[in-house]
């Protein structure tokens, strides 16, 4: 029987989305699977798992969409064309068919503030390649993906510590 | 300012947990930071982890207790016992303090079956080492967990791929 890949969808306003999907990479990388993990948002500051992710360079191709562009910017142009941009590069990793598993942190968001229309993702989900994986992770994802997708867990907040007043940590950078 | 570790709980029904504990291990170590990550149940059949582990053996401790007991075994005084002693691993991994994070995954199947009793957890966590981080994964976390700690996330099945006919996927292992 042939191997038909999965659409994992994490969504939700939980903490816990992108640690997931990083699991899932930490995982298939031990099967020797090659992972390409491309964070739309996020970006520079996670300096956690760039650190780790040399460790797997051999299997793990980690691109950081999301430094340039930010949503509190003034220029709204700019950043739809780097969102966009960004979308362009996934759909041409997906395209290119060298990874097993290919996560698309924080994705949703761009379908949220309408930077990428829905159907695209759908669309590009549907003819990727038969055997791929495919996580998409963020808050908010709208009908049609949770329709698509194979599996959808929501990360539902239940308690977060901020509301006790404690930062972030180095490390678990919550 | 002295950092203060946190206890985070992954619990609900949906798949997730155990990965973002993964994830967090793999962020923190990333950080140089010694990671326990002590597996109750899933035990042997993760083959993927324990080869992804290998790459970070300088920092990386990781122990499957699962491998001896199931729940669907006959003889519960022993299911008991070995609870019981991967209980006391786990309380002498915290109480060593060689690591920064230590992650319980699965443990509150544990407590759910009353092998533990969940205050014995509460104050173990309550005693350990400040700066210490802890995971604790599984199902039906109980209140008094739920408020002890920090962070909590329920990871919430929205669609599982079994109820579509699909098989569990190397890499993946949903």
């Amino acid at each position: 029987m042939k191997t038909r890949g999965l659409f994992l969808l994490f969504t939700g306003n939980g903490k816990g989305k992108t640690t997931a999907a990083l699991g899932l990479a930490f995982r298939a990388l031990g099967h020797g699977q090659r992972v390409a993990m491309i964070q739309f948002i996020k970006g520079s500051w996670k300096y956690g798992e760039l650190e780790s992710a040399k460790r797997f360079s051999d299997l793990l191709d980690f691109h950081v969409m999301g430094r340039g562009f930010t949503w509190k910017s003034d220029d709204l142009d700019r950043d739809i064309a780097l969102a966009r941009e960004a979308w362009r590069f996934a759909r041409a990793t997906i395209a290119e068919n060298r990874h097993q598993l290919v996560i698309l942190d924080e994705l949703t968001y761009l379908v949220s503030y309408g930077m990428i229309p829905e159907q695209e993702v759908i669309d590009t989900l549907a003819s990727r390649p038969p055997a791929m994986h495919v996580v998409i992770t963020g808050r908010g994802a709208g009908q049609g993906l949770i329709e698509a997708a194979d599996l959808v867990t929501e990360m539902r907040e239940v308690k977060h510590p901020y509301s006790r007043g404690i930062k972030a940590q180095r490390g678990i950078e919550f």
